[in-house]
């Protein structure tokens, strides 16, 4: 059997790639202008990592394996366990705020699907040792940014608090798990679609007449606010009934942090922004704000931005420390590019092929090339000694701009033959004034 | 226990990955002035890929597992055999040559030593559907140039070709276990250490009378020689015996091919270079012209480049197709430009951080921020609400080159405080003269 690139994976060619790094350059150039710096870690790393953050269950969805010394390692599912890993190991003793970008590949044993890979590209950043409504706003403006310089025009930005919803939870006495199941519909928007299963939960431990109220509160809660309408989510507190007084210490420091961050938003030039209390994020290390963003172009599978302020140094043996970040879909945003139809970026164009007529000349060839790679420009030459008519054809297909000819008997004249490939225009010129005839 | 790095990787902090970045961006643009588009693949591969390649012996080194499907996968342990799998699979139509590089992470399981780790970074390029002295002597003139516009100043290329050692190994006799314990004395440069060995294989298909004629003719082989002495080494032949003759056809073409290899490279500018036909680079898909570059400065293990003319295409279900092309190993070089004291690159340098004074100046810093970013500056901006002399005192540790301070006083006269960090001068400036103020 002949080898196949393995099913979820993908190649890419030449046009592919230089799209992927033009857009690499953007992300990289809007991260930087932040202050941002790059760092990096393995591709591999030990099962726990990832089982500390996110409990046993994730194995199930990891290319975890045993090497040869018998330790259990996976391949990264994501990059941000691994930089506070990193963090913790080398980094604890840095001045704070650290502000770190990545781009990595990570890897999920999943059914593949429309813009879903077994192996994907995620930028990111995390903000280690700053909590305040500065750097939460800071990392949400950063992604903003960086779409907007992309030239994303369609995406929407949702940005919650993970505070409300853990103190409703405490405040109505929910266990664990219902809580979990409670906080998956809410994440999924489906308080509505699923109101009997809400019910059931919320009967578990409310009085029965006060059911009905706390599920149109939480209904009301996944509805997306407009910055001017956070102000009055308080008022819809009333509907918890007794635990309101509870929830109400979780509620108003988290609607001033919003507030706040919204404020600062705005001064940064993103206007375009929803507040939704009802984002939870699927992961219990968030501790404040929360936000996501969707390319709705995308259909089903639209989120390209998921982050948030979180706790995890202390997993991994560090000290607490306040931390916010995000994750950006690198494979799916330049599918929403895409099916907005932004021109990808040309494939960069052959500036000359050289193509030589006789012996003598083959070396002369080598000796031009040099010398105009030498003034930037992007050179080749013929590599299979072919006719001329087949060396225009080749030049042809793979979009030179020129085809530069020496041949034997002009060599010793120091002239060469230039042809435009765009007018077919070609004329006799001296080599030394080729390169001033090329310049771009 | 808390999670550690694996045994032989690596965490790459800032510094380290923007001297990464700027050497990387160094390779890319050399490899695209010879007329070279990039390529990628996926992290791991189906196990038969390598197995085909380099025999079922391989798997030892490799990081090699079954995913959850059932399925024998490896993480890549070098990029050639991917690349031509891709080739196989979807380019075999594409107009002849193909000019491809790639830059990527490889793994070998192995012991960590100085200088190799478990995974690591390879540069390469393949020239598919090309064996043409042109093309052997553009990969190697790529690649030595290269080095040179990475600054590495102390390199040694040694060129050789296959040919020939297959040749005298078919005239000689010798079986392939023969064959290939030979050349593996050869490879090492070792026969003259392992005299005895060399005798002992030789003998079991030498009358004992030639033994020690051909002994040294292998000797001879192995040593270096200048460009103008591979004509004479044909004169050596005799020494052969009888077999002289049946190798003569095999060593006169080779010779020919690189003589004009060699011709082809002074054109291109490289001159420093010997021809070495102990060359045999380990593998058995290479065809003809072998090729080896060592940084002296790394001791033990300094090879840094690798390369030949292969032929490979048919061991994954495609049509023969002459090809050609190297790998440079990234942090090995990277490694030699350190041990040469090569000056790392400086790390970006945060061009602005702006701190406030007060609540209503907060949104204005990130307005601030926003305008100058605007103009290409990198800037960050406190995200602690620290005191002023916190955040000057963090300000020095990022190397910050200005430090602007907004009061909220200050905000409703539209000025700043602009520190000069090198010189330690502060002033008071129009919020709308500070970009023209901060141009680089």
């Amino acid at each position: 059997m002949d080898p196949r690139r393995p099913i979820g994976t993908r190649d890419f060619g030449p046009e592919e790639m230089a799209n992927r790094r033009a857009a690499e350059q953007v992300f990289r150039k809007t991260f930087e202008s932040f202050g941002y710096r790059e760092v990096a870690t393995p591709t591999f790393e030990d099962l726990t990592l990832f089982t500390l953050k996110s409990g046993p269950g994730v194995v199930d969805e990891l290319y975890a394996f045993k090497d040869k010394g018998g330790r259990d390692i996976t391949l990264r599912p994501e990059l941000t366990a691994p930089v506070l890993r990193f963090y913790v190991n080398e980094l604890s003793r840095a001045p704070k705020p650290l502000k770190f970008y990545y781009f990595g590949n990570c890897f999920r044993y999943e059914r593949p699907q429309s813009g879903r890979y077994r192996e994907f590209w995620q930028f990111g950043t995390e903000i280690i040792g700053a909590a305040s409504p500065e750097a939460d706003a800071e990392v949400i403006a950063l992604a903003a940014t960086t779409l907007a310089n992309l030239g994303l025009k369609d995406h929407e930005l949702r940005i919650g608090h993970i505070g409300v919803l853990k103190g409703i939870a405490a405040a109505l006495g929910l266990s664990e798990d219902d809580r979990i199941a409670l906080f998956r519909i809410i994440d999924k928007d489906k308080v509505g679609e699923q109101a009997a299963d809400v019910q059931a939960l919320l009967a578990k431990s409310l009085p029965s007449e006060r059911v009905v109220d706390v599920q149109e509160f939480l209904a009301d809660l996944a509805e997306p606010l407009k910055p001017a309408e956070l102000a009055g989510f308080a008022d819809g507190l009333a509907r918890l009934g007794d635990p309101a007084k509870a929830v109400e210490p979780f509620v108003t420091p988290a609607l001033k942090h919003l507030a706040e961050v919204g404020e600062l938003l705005k001064a940064a030039g993103v206007t375009r922004f929803v507040f939704d209390l009802g984002v939870v994020r699927g992961l219990d290390y968030y501790t404040g704000m929360v936000f996501e963003i969707e390319a709705p172009v995308l259909g089903a599978e639209k989120q390209v931005v998921g982050g948030g302020a979180y706790s995890l140094a202390e997993l991994f043996g560090g000290e607490p420390v306040g931390s916010v970040g995000f994750g950006m879909g690198f494979d799916r945003i330049l599918l929403a590019l895409e099916r907005e139809q932004k021109p990808a970026s040309p494939p960069p164009a052959l500036d000359v092929y050289v193509m030589t007529i006789g012996e003598a000349a083959r070396p002369a060839a080598f000796a031009l090339a040099r010398e105009l790679r030498g003034t930037g420009l992007v050179v080749a030459t013929d590599l299979m000694r072919r006719k001329p008519a087949k060396n225009f054809d080749y030049a042809n297909s793979v979009a030179a701009r020129h085809v530069v000819v020496i041949g034997d008997s002009e060599l010793q004249r120091r002239v060469v033959a230039l042809k435009d490939m765009s007018t077919g225009v070609q004329e006799e010129v001296g080599m030394q004034d080729l390169p001033g005839r090329l310049r771009r």
